[in-house]
């Protein structure tokens, strides 16, 4: 069975253990070559958040996409690089300043284990490790330097102020109010859907597709980065914490505009199937739906249920 | 006079001035740039931080290294994104996780203006900021994508865990001790001198300097920017409030590991003078010495006279 939770969709051709196996492997060898950089201090706590777990979903994406897009490389390292931004992002969100968060993953957040100094720090280290990781992993596999150089400026971009870290602020400046369905998608498209977005794109560049296709891939990201939200929303709301391994109703009790709040838990998880569909319809008419994107798009939807 | 405090040894030729302003511009047009991917709130505390004055000794830096390596173009933008790393730094050394500081350039820090939350997403925010300005920059300068890649990665390699970041947890770790001169070394020549030495490394890479050249750079400015912390240290114990725009005595109240402690205050001048000295005689040995990089160097020490 599958261990991403899409066993009834994805066929046994699909190892999703074995490529997650692999791109931690790659986040393993990342420390491993930052470890003197970064000092033993700093290095414990990116290992701590890079290390624990997690899904690696922008990472099977990214190399979803690459595939499909006809890569035939192992691009694993490439897809490392997007997950250490996202471990940067778990991190600083966790913050007391941000989401005040005790758990992740079942265990205590990088700031509770390290104290709020060195986690602060540990998170920003990891965006210019993940912008070097980036460029040389994608020169690894066969890009120009302009390529390469295009592929971390990608990730900047959805990292940066535009995408997710302004997504970040924008979430919690919505706390306490009750934000139309408008602004909700409007901020989670920056905070979770950048990442999404890029980690699709990524994939496509890396395997030099044309813009066309990039624009389906784009298309795909931003639908289902916006349902894989939604989903989480719902899931904040249905869910225990023992299950989620971080605090359940904590979205609740921050009073945030999420979906279920806006449209109820039925028409919440109605508009994240829709998105699944119009993601995977966008990728089909680009000839670029392989078994692994359509398996995922549905993932971000049905891991709630 | 000329406001950078070097009237006696720069010739009225090099107007600081008017480099200065340069560069303030291009920091206000990467804001204007920026706006609409910062959202209001971000952007009001980058303008502050970028926009509110500073020696802006780096981007000279830079500019200086350019020239002296036979640039003839106009690389403020590119000066601009060194500032950006800088500002950063400066925003999150004040949270009160780092150095708890409530003013800097005589007025309020980021986070007692903004906030806690605003001051860590805005810093954060300027790093890839800093990675995709100073890769356009360098393009517009004329140079490949793989030179504008290196560029970038040479700012967010000194911006990372090997440079600023991790010189700024060394310094803080070593809070209370009484660190030997060999240590503090390694923590200044991170924290403060990594910048400085990006600083004039690509000023040269700006004007395709080869090799020696660039190593020539890369010893000033690990020179200077070690001579220009002595120096910072100095100030720190001889100068007023009033006088440095930030808080005196401040490293004595936290018993950080300092120079004046370790040499004392006359040795830790004599230490910085010598660095000086070596920094000129690198540059000069390859024909690279012009009149600001030789008043750069020596304002990093006389300021504080």
């Amino acid at each position: 069975m599958s261990s991403i939770g899409v066993s009834e969709r994805a066929p046994l051709s699909i190892d999703w253990r074995a490529q997650r196996s692999a791109i931690d492997r790659e986040l393993s060898s990342l420390c491993d070559r930052h470890a003197n950089d970064l000092g033993p201090q700093l290095i414990e706590a990116v290992r701590y958040a890079l290390l624990g777990g997690g899904k690696r979903l922008r990472g099977l994406l990214l190399l979803a996409a690459y595939r499909a897009a006809g890569g035939t490389a192992d691009a694993s390292a490439l897809a490392a690089s997007i997950e250490v931004v996202h471990a940067y992002s778990l991190i600083h969100d966790d913050l007391p300043c941000m989401d005040d968060d005790d758990i992740r993953r079942g265990r205590p957040t990088a700031h509770r284990a390290f104290g709020v100094r060195t986690a602060t720090v540990a998170g920003v280290a990891m965006v210019p490790v993940a912008a070097l990781s980036a460029f040389r992993a994608a020169r690894e596999l066969g890009l120009s330097d302009e390529q390469s150089a295009n592929v971390a400026g990608e990730l900047m971009h959805a990292s940066g102020a535009g995408g997710m870290i302004g997504g970040q602020l924008l979430d919690l400046d919505a706390e306490g109010s009750d934000p139309p369905v408008e602004d909700l998608e409007r901020i989670h498209r920056a905070k979770t859907g950048a990442l999404i977005r890029a980690a699709a794109v990524i994939g496509g560049m890396a395997a030099q597709a044309l813009p066309a296709k990039l624009d389906a891939l784009a298309e795909y990201g931003d639908s289902i980065g916006l349902a894989f939200q939604i989903a989480d929303d719902v899931l904040d709301v249905t869910a225990t914490t023992d299950r989620l391994g971080k605090t359940a109703g904590r979205d609740l009790d921050l009073a945030k505009g999420t979906y279920p709040r806006a449209l109820g838990v039925a028409g919440a998880e109605r508009r994240a199937g829709e998105l699944v569909e119009q993601a995977c319809r966008a990728l089909r008419h680009e000839g670029l739906l392989n078994e692994e994107l359509d398996a995922l798009a549905h993932f971000a939807v049905e891991r709630a249920s």
